[in-house]
């Protein structure tokens, strides 16, 4: 890492302090989504692929192709287990990559889908896993169009991996992208938080809530649809999964140099997750979603945003949680219920390994 | 499988008289591009899919996106090892989807790339992957504009898996598919086949003839656009990969219900690569490609085809093959070099375990 800029000013964590124990081999944590992720992202692939539209970060590309402007996303889907309260495998990976176009302001329009598979898999689950996949996206109405099928032995790989590529198509007018948030948007959180983490978490231990916390997982596309519709000059979109709503936040505070303020009161978390969260020992701002988004949205439009939000079923529980601000910038600081202020962080590696 | 229309006649193999002998299980002959894996796609994936464009069993998708025909494919990469003689699976990610493009009749534009890495991997290693992956994007003028990175713990993936998805554009007046091959088209190859199984089982076997056999992973699409050049009537083009020259036969004979008939000693192997395979008692037309293709061309366009690929550095040694006919429907005729014919059939299961 000697060739590495210290502290290069553009580069979230290039100059974070903790040491990386044994940075010669990938840990589970530079999956995670949190310090070790953003590190491999700036130093392994960033240099070797730099370009404006990677570089953007973004949930997705957009390009023109002809008239059309394009987005362009990729995901792999590792969950396990593979069937887990309120989903499978199937259906994450066809709503994942959904929402990563939604996102993008992208109307979602045709995905790939690619297996690896270990040997010993029972076919019986790749059909479940299939089917659910095939409703998922009959019910978003998009298109699985082209596919891919690998078979890896047996302790080689575990049980089923999914890629999700998709293609969808911004309309004019649209341009969301984490360069545009901007000091005094509104933060907009589209329901209760932790649901998926703490789902996979439970069904892993075998606790007894099992069944009462379910999977968010749901195609947002028609939600940032209504938003869009409400509002067309929404800055930006994420979906918060790995890494939780902590992820997005400190993310695009730390590589905008904007502050973000966010009152804790603000952000909705259902009673169960909060409970299971203590069992846990987990953060829930830390923990995956699969079925929410944060926009940022200028003042003007934050009113009309949040009602089309709260209109629609996978927004009912909508609520403005914070700004964008220029003080402080690369900080995201939380307003605590008891009315103190603290910083929120990332972990350095991992707490939830293979969440999604 | 008692809802599966028994000897269903679109079907290829599903009247296979070699029975399953677990069929309840993934195994590791379904990956093979053999008939394990048309029985896959055949049972499990058209039947939950059935569209036209994923029907049509091409290497790509092909659509209209506003004023534009575009191409999709996506490709999952599992070749152990990881390093392998003439390249490496970044290399290899990247070049085998500009082909599934290419031979679509595409430009290849823009791919995802998204890794799944196993706890352990060492980070040089995955940089040096990720140094080939931009090189190999580099030289053929392609975008990688997405990506994706998961971590699996040790015994859940195995080094390095890579999924890469591709975008491209077919030119008005191309129209290439399966679907359009015709009785009395020409098959063109583009050179000598077998390279990359035979580098790959050699590495793996540590032979002394390693070096000398190297993998013939080249992106194709500059190929591709002279022949189309040449004539754009071609009417479909495959790249031998999984299961070789014979597979991308046997399954256009089967599906178009045409027969083929092949002169064995028009088709180029390279001596060592022969050598190899009497060795290791494989046929070369079952091995894998990674830099040629097969194209199905009326008669009426074969000489200038052929004389476009001659002409271009990774056609040098092209040749026609055979003749697609209406004789012998389903069946592929292989004239052998003592004059007689036998019937070119795949293997039930694997030869040769993640090849690609």
């Amino acid at each position: 890492m000697s060739s590495e800029p210290q502290g290069a000013p553009a580069a979230p964590f290039a100059d974070c302090p903790v040491p990386i124990t044994r940075p010669e081999e990938i840990l589970l944590g530079h999956g995670s989504g949190g310090k070790l992720t953003s590190q491999l992202i700036e130093r392994v692939f960033l240099p070797a692929f730099r370009n404006p539209l990677l570089e953007a970060l973004d949930d997705q590309a957009i390009f023109p192709l002809g008239e059309s402007r394009v987005a362009f996303t990729t995901d792999s889907y590792v969950v396990t287990p593979i069937f887990f309260p309120g989903g499978d495998i199937g259906e994450l990976a066809v709503n994942g990559t959904i929402n990563d176009l939604a996102v993008g302001g992208a109307a979602p329009l045709f995905l790939s889908l690619a297996f690896i598979l270990e040997e010993g898999l029972p076919i019986e689950d790749l059909r479940r896993i299939v089917a659910s996949a095939r409703r998922a996206a009959e019910q978003a109405g998009v298109r699985i169009v082209t596919g891919d099928t690998k078979v890896v032995g047996r302790g080689s790989g575990d049980k089923i991996f999914i890629n999700t590529s998709g293609i969808g198509v911004v309309a004019p007018g649209h341009d969301l992208s984490s360069r545009r948030v901007s000091a005094g948007d509104a933060i907009l959180l589209s329901g209760p938080i932790g649901d998926h983490g703490v789902a996979i978490l439970s069904c892993r231990e075998g606790l007894a809530f099992e069944g009462a916390i379910q999977s968010d997982t749901a195609a947002l596309h028609t939600l940032t649809g209504a938003m869009l519709a409400a509002f067309p000059g929404i800055h930006a979109m994420r979906d918060p999964t790995r890494g939780g709503v902590a992820a997005t936040l400190v993310e695009i505070a730390t590589r905008r140099r904007l502050g973000i303020e966010v009152d804790e009161r603000a952000i909705p978390v259902r009673d169960a997750v909060r409970g299971a969260c203590e069992i846990f020992g987990l953060d829930p701002l830390l923990v995956a979603n699969e079925g929410k988004l944060i926009a940022f949205v200028p003042e003007e439009g934050a009113d009309r945003v949040l009602g089309a939000m709260r209109a629609h079923p996978l927004g009912r529980e909508a609520a403005c949680i914070g700004r964008v601000s220029e003080d402080h910038p690369g900080i995201v600081l939380l307003r605590t219920p008891i009315g103190g202020d603290r910083v929120l962080d990332l972990p350095f590696g991992e707490s939830l390994p293979r969440i999604c």
